[in-house]
């Protein structure tokens, strides 16, 4: 039995898995990427040795960034997907019927690959008709959308990756030019349980707050992340998260079979704690 | 640099810590004690190998065990804690200023000789001429009180422990004759994020609903804890968590300085996600 290691960024601390095979580890033109099984975890899929996601886990990160946003959204048609090979965020979009067409841009076409082999029940909503799938750089896709999607999702790496550009604020301008007049942006924005990520959260949020009027945060469990707690930040040109329509939400999870998000969670999950009120010098 | 690692309960993954210095590591009557310090975690408090607190994250458990409770019951006066000898539960609830009496009946008077050296900042509430300690079984202590406390708090190890008989149906209905007409009771109730506490939370879950009225758990992230994020159970005989009242909760949140809760998370912590609304069979 192999032990696998995963270090939080501050090496101090981590998450031991115990693995049962090592399914895949190869180096892509971008990354390390690595796929293993666990006996309680299932697959587990690292890139340059961090957890990405587990099987057991998967869905709390994908149905959070997703289900709020598009139920948010008086009526999301077009969605853009930065980042998110795995195809998680993609399979939770499809699971809303407004929408029309649903475009992935992700950078790294190996990780696409590895998935459609070791995570197929992921990648099968590549096979829906309103999926397409780009391998591009999305920061350069993006700089050519304007005006054109309802709902843009940023499921990237951490700022210290490949993906450090994904964090600024002209990123977040060009996120803002793309969207249509009620769009509404969800980005990956950390833990919010480790001091480390402090002033990346306060940066995030205060350089979307320059360019959307609406800027809430997230907050949710995800086990296979550092602390088990995470974040994603909302920003809306013109919904507020608390406004959403509850009977809406309650026929979406009904049809959806969602395992964490529904009506209750859509209107707790961005409840703010005084240690990120201090934080981002709310009140 | 020692490494501390810290095995979930299914023991196939885990945490661990890089120690900088190991503190005390002893055997009581009951059980191992351990402390440790670590750079990112400072003092890291163990019982049988299991993490019960760091010092960085002592306040999340801690307040949500208590500022929940004391601030849905309507005059929280007298207060019985079972477990708690680092004294956590203890300083928190000796913030709220209508209480004129905390019981603490730890069995293990090692752990609170330990923690008075380790932790001074918690057992300072000691001091407090409000605080009793008493040094016994909390079952028996409990057989004896009668239609006397406001709120009872139970912070046990877990029921693979010398803590099991805390999560019987026979514990339950003891605390709810040891309670007041208005009374309120907590008690940890592991993480809702592992399968394998599935059967315990449940079982907790219905035997209280057959002695109290109304039952809820409040979910919050603990990142010392397995998985991240934890769980309490609070059952009451009158008053309901989301009828609590706001400009309470603000006014007790400025003067009490706590740094996770407030009243956006008093009335989001009990929210229920869908797989805990299929386990405990609610809808």
């Amino acid at each position: 039995m192999q032990h696998l290691e995963y270090w939080n960024i501050e090496h101090k601390t981590g998450v031991f898995y115990d693995i049962e095979e090592v399914l895949l580890e190869t180096e892509s033109a971008f990354q390390k990427i690595g796929f293993y099984r666990s006996a309680t975890e299932g697959v587990i899929f690292t890139l340059d040795g961090f957890v990405q996601l587990t099987e057991k886990d998967e869905y709390l990160y994908h149905e959070m960034l997703v289900h709020p946003a598009l139920n948010t959204h008086q009526n999301p048609k077009e969605i853009l997907i930065i980042g998110g090979g795995d195809c998680g965020i993609l399979t939770e979009v499809l699971k809303h019927q407004q929408v029309k067409k649903a475009v992935m841009v992700e950078i790294d076409g190996e990780v696409v690959a590895a998935c459609k082999k070791f995570l197929p029940q992921l990648t099968a909503s590549l096979e829906d008709p309103r999926a397409e799938l780009i391998i591009n750089d999305g920061f350069k896709y993006l700089q050519e959308a304007d005006n054109r999607f309802d709902v843009i999702i940023i499921d990237s790496t951490d700022p210290d990756t490949i993906a450090k550009e994904l964090f600024s604020g002209d990123f977040y301008s060009a996120c803002h030019r793309a969207l249509k007049k009620e769009g509404i942006l969800v980005a990956q924005s950390e833990t919010s349980m480790i001091d480390y990520f402090d002033n990346l959260r306060k940066d995030i949020y205060h350089s979307l707050k320059q360019v959307f009027p609406h800027v809430n945060f997230i907050y949710f469990p995800e086990p296979c992340y550092p602390s088990g707690y995470f974040t994603c930040v909302m920003a809306a040109k013109q919904h507020l998260i608390n406004n959403a329509d509850r009977n809406r939400i309650d026929h979406f999870t009904a049809i959806s079979k969602t395992r964490y998000y529904n009506a209750d969670i859509h209107f707790s999950c961005a409840a703010m704690s005084q240690r990120e009120k201090l934080l981002l010098e709310i009140n």
